[in-house]
């Protein structure tokens, strides 16, 4: 029996798609990476019983597979190569069950971020991992590339937020690893071998998710700022004012705010001065009194760090606040000409030295080079859009050997969100030394010895990898 | 040339110690597991580069080693064999930096839990982890045992507080790892591997700590309940009033808190009736006059599930309340008779059901048997000390049966807190599954493949293990 009569035996013929029952949306990310797959075969198993079957049979005939989630992680990760069966995790999207007692969710990797954190709400509670690519992104995606977005400064990575993993190996095997403690030290905690390595060592196929009490104040303030150090200085003093409650801190530097002022009409700027740098921060509470009052009081305390400022206390000024934020990466996106993003975290007491590094070597090469940055200051971790004003992507290597050069020499690293994927494989080692990558290689070698399992994302696998192409039908 | 003479090569004549000189703390944990040790050789190295030199040596001749931190873990981890060579990181206590900024201090591995709080303290900042043994627990041992203690509820385990790990694997290469970064998803998050296993996959040298502001204030309150149902009731109000203020939410139960009592003249009972739950709240908080107001008005709150409390908001009533707890261990150890001693976590919920089965299974072989429990009901993990009355240990497999079948049915964890060690090895399969087993087996043999490390702690290690005796000296 071929491939495909075997696949279809075990999830049904309509969950085996092949030739034009493919779409497009199987072939690439949604948007970020210009790699575009060529699948062949998407298999669509039901429950973890049929993602361990399918395994299986695929590392009994060492035929490599690609996961799919929600195709949003702009590294390319989950674009297939011809050679590969898509595992795509879409019918498994069941939310299981919700413990408001214990604050937990049991959720299958299909369902989207958005579908858990309505569904955590319905229960007057909170699944703190927000990203932007919310409705499309799957849980599954989150937990594999260890997802980061807004809240990371208050809630920490997916990592932190998830109780326990169920996963498939290579082989079919499967993990059960559903618990709902926060203290478990009864043996090596596998599921971080499986969160943030990008499907690699693993198919993970259930979560547990830790739930939060759900905020009853959200407040916001969007300052005017004379540059990084002031931008870190303030977030260190209302850390320091306001412990445990402010929930994001995200800088936009003037270069990229320009981008909002031909918009006035539907976005509202909300300063009227130019400053080199712009923080938009957040406070989650529970008492709208009294958080009111702790964080004006707390901002009119930085007022020498603070050169203007909008305050957000009403949800419609928050909300739009928020939008000047959320509205720059596709203006950025939506500039002309094609630009270079950057997605890096630096220790913060090193970012404004980094940037102008990057920006003074770039400049070297592309005198007209404009770089726009923004993100998550308060971990460290900035988006970069570099346009070389140049009309074709033709340099794009040496504008990643600069921004990624300079990375390696201020100790950061090259990923701080998306992970590696294919885009960024061939720049690892400038975050991770040899003996690190070897490693990586062990783990993969004994987790997954035919290689079958997201093969040559985060590092190539080389003569590990078998491909059996005659037995996927074009 | 035998092994002592190239080990004494590698660290000097000083750092090798063999028969009399070697002192009885390196046979033996300093309380809490019966295994007694017999440490032939011990191996002082000054640094990391030392490490990796002992390591290669031992891995070349397939000779097995034991890492030795505060010898705090009760569970006989670091308690060597004849035939093992003791690794001690007793003279790795360098504070190496702290960045004050950033809130991150790099440490050597053998500094103590509270040598790095009080460095941490002097620069006005926090390391949340607290534990009892703090003076003697290493931050190498709370790394690799991945310990807990009275805050994770607020701060999370020690795999939480950690940005960077260095780590020497069992062949002598060292995996540098020290990142400062919050977000960092280049490539497998290694510093996982080696949280929480206890010693045998690699030996923690260095770690970057993750520091969090110092807290202004500390207030507590310790409330005579209902039951447990009651207590968790109470948690879950006043961590959605006060959300991320509760830094610790600490049970006790009537029959361990009894043995407060006849010390009335030393340690002062807070409350005049008798309940069948004791919970002391501890907040941390940053606003000396509001958390007063905001705490004692959510108690109030809780009027209905409190029978009674006594509130400390001085540090002097805050410590008085905190003595009650912290005594409880040393009376329940200080008992007459031979006790056993367990460390379960339970999902919240189950914890009342769970306690009534293990009492009533306990009570079919010994009908005067007594439960002391005590712990950290805020993460469902507790302390259980069994008084069967016998004279004797004999039993202990019965009593441990019991205990734990029962944590497999409700579906906890055999270890919350102190890890597997020797201890627990024969109990691993109740809380985890064949193919998790098989999975951490397939790790340690990819890792270590000669199996020195750490042999036969949490699962035994089998024919891997090779043991070459006759090197080690008597």
């Amino acid at each position: 029996m071929n491939l495909v009569q075997r696949l279809t035996g075990l999830v049904g013929a309509d969950h085996v798609l092949l030739g034009d029952a493919i779409g497009a949306r199987y072939a690439q990310d949604l948007w970020g990476s210009d790699r575009v797959g060529t699948p062949t075969v998407v298999v669509r198993p039901a429950d973890t019983g049929e993602v361990a079957a399918v395994l299986a049979e695929c590392h009994r005939r060492r035929q490599p597979v690609v996961v799919q989630g929600g195709m949003t992680g702009l590294v390319g990760g989950g674009v297939p190569d011809a050679h590969e069966v898509v595992l795509s995790l879409e019918r498994m999207t069941a939310i299981e069950e919700i413990d408001v007692v214990g604050a937990t969710m049991t959720v299958q990797a299909g369902a989207t971020l958005q579908q858990v954190q309505e569904a955590a709400e319905r229960h007057g509670l909170m699944f703190p991992l927000d990203l932007a690519s919310r409705g499309s992104c799957t849980i599954g995606g989150c937990l594999a590339t260890n997802a980061g977005g807004n809240r990371v400064l208050r809630y920490g990575m997916t990592r932190d937020l998830v109780l326990g993993v169920e996963a498939v190996l290579a082989d079919g095997t499967t993990l059960p690893g559903l618990h709902k403690l926060v203290k478990n030290n009864a043996g090596y905690d596998l599921k971080h071998l499986f969160i943030g390595s990008e499907g690699t060592l693993g198919v993970i196929t259930r979560a547990v998710l830790r739930l939060q009490p759900l905020p009853r104040t959200r407040y916001v303030a969007f300052c005017g700022l004379p540059g990084v150090d002031a931008a870190l200085a303030l977030l260190g003093r209302l850390r320091a004012a306001l412990p445990g409650s402010v929930s994001a801190f995200e800088a936009i530097w003037d270069e990229a705010y320009q981008l909002i002022l031909p918009l006035r009409d539907t976005v509202r700027t909300p300063l009227v001065g130019r400053y080199p740098v712009y923080a938009l921060v957040e406070i989650q509470g529970s008492d709208p009194v009294g958080d009111t009052e702790r964080f004006v009081s707390a901002l009119n305390g930085c007022d020498d760090l603070i050169t203007e400022s909008a305050v957000g206390l009403e949800p419609a000024e928050v909300a739009a606040l928020w939008a000047v934020r959320e509205r720059i990466p596709s203006l950025i996106l939506g500039g002309e000409g094609p630009l270079f993003g950057f997605d890096v975290s630096l220790p913060a007491t090193c970012l404004e030295a980094y940037l102008a590094t990057v920006d003074r070597e770039l400049r070297e090469l592309w005198p007209q080079v404009s770089l726009q940055v923004f993100g998550h200051l308060g971990d460290g971790n900035v988006h970069i859009a570099v346009i070389t004003g140049e009309t074709t992507r033709r340099r794009k290597a040496e504008v990643e050997h600069i921004v990624y050069r300079n990375v390696e020499r201020y100790h950061g690293s090259i990923s701080a969100e998306h992970g590696i994927g294919f885009e960024k494989e061939p720049y690892l080692a400038y975050s991770r030394r040899p003996a690190e990558i070897a490693t990586m290689r062990l783990l993969k070698q004994a987790l997954d010895p035919h290689g079958i399992l997201n093969g040559g994302r985060i590092f190539a696998t080389g003569a590990d990898r078998v491909r059996i192409e005659s037995e996927v039908p074009a």
